[in-house]
């Protein structure tokens, strides 16, 4: 939802100067979940530009489900799957290549929040089967990659394999300490209950990832 | 969606100095149609503040047909209908007078864009029935009223009867001419077929108001 102020403060997600009326450069989007701070921006990419979309099965089926979504005309902008573990090319609405490769993993995560039973607060909502993924980002030309992981519950061995080489790591910095939600009197869950590993402490991300 | 902007351009709407973290002065949300652009701000309003909304059954039931407003946890964001034809004092969520009156009625209209049927795209979208509504503001102590009109299709007799006396009235002002976004090349729609009445010419929402 806040992606009108990213577009308005990022010159690259403008219409260029010279570009017609109501275009964009945003050729793609690449959803790691389908939590609504990944997906409401969404709503905002409404007038009939064409980008295609990017996600796993898992969350492709929740904008399916949410009829709201239908403001982006599938002739327009088409929703394709994201395969776990494929170098994938990313392409336009139109089949061009953006000249960005995607390859997607599993992250230990959760579900999103709405997707939860509400008549089961206590239960286990987490999930490592693709609900939550990360993404290496590689550039045309570029020899290094990006991750992007911006949600993750816990930092696994083929989760350690697979960034021991990374020249560069976005990772979930959602807490610095599990419940400081808590402790600042805004909140009763902690960073774990939401899907998300603090940054700071033995157990955290910055330890395991350092 | 533009409600975060609108929030930080309003004093009024922004949390009070004295006030807890991550409160809002929004004691209530009177939607009047299921638009996109009239419900995904909905979405910004999402961290556990109460506050309670009012809508139409129809509107009430597309939300609750799209699990992502689930982000508003009903325990603490309570829906309202919103009976036509009947003045109702609007509450928070704990049931408390906020000292607003709002009577609400229906107004020539059409269903939300992605509710409409894309197999028919040249079926007849308009509705009367609810799915647009106007609503007659009253503060408490105040003598007048505001009528808010943001989206209607046509300005009928009952329509012209209720406002004959209206103090002030905040109109559709979507479109100015009806085919205003095809001249300008950004669109095949005109004011017509997305249910608002143009504001100019003989036939505009001007000449019929004035």
């Amino acid at each position: 939802p806040d992606i009108r102020q990213q577009i308005a403060q990022t010159p690259e997600l403008q219409p260029a100067q010279d570009a017609p009326l109501r275009s964009t450069p945003i050729r793609a989007v690449v959803l790691t979940n389908a939590d609504v701070d990944h997906v409401a921006g969404l709503l905002s990419l409404r007038e009939r530009q064409p980008f295609a979309i990017y996600a796993t099965t898992q969350v492709l089926a929740t904008l399916e489900a949410n009829s709201i979504f239908n403001v982006l005309d599938p002739a327009l902008v088409p929703r394709r799957i994201l395969p776990p573990a494929e170098e994938l090319a990313i392409c336009d609405a139109d089949g061009h290549d953006t000249g960005v490769t995607v390859e997607s993993f599993p992250v230990p995560g959760k579900i999103a929040l709405y997707l939860e039973e509400r008549s089961r607060p206590e239960a286990n909502f987490s999930s490592d089967a693709g609900d939550t993924i990360g993404v290496r980002i590689t550039g045309a030309g570029s020899r290094g990659s990006v991750f992007y992981i911006p949600g993750c519950a816990r930092i696994d061995a083929t989760l350690r394999t697979r960034l021991a080489d990374a020249a560069c790591v976005l990772f979930d910095g959602t807490v610095y300490t599990d419940d400081e939600m808590i402790a600042a009197g805004v909140g009763q869950k902690t960073g774990a209950r939401m899907g998300h590993l603090a940054m700071s402490g033995d157990a955290g991300s910055i330890a395991a990832l350092a």
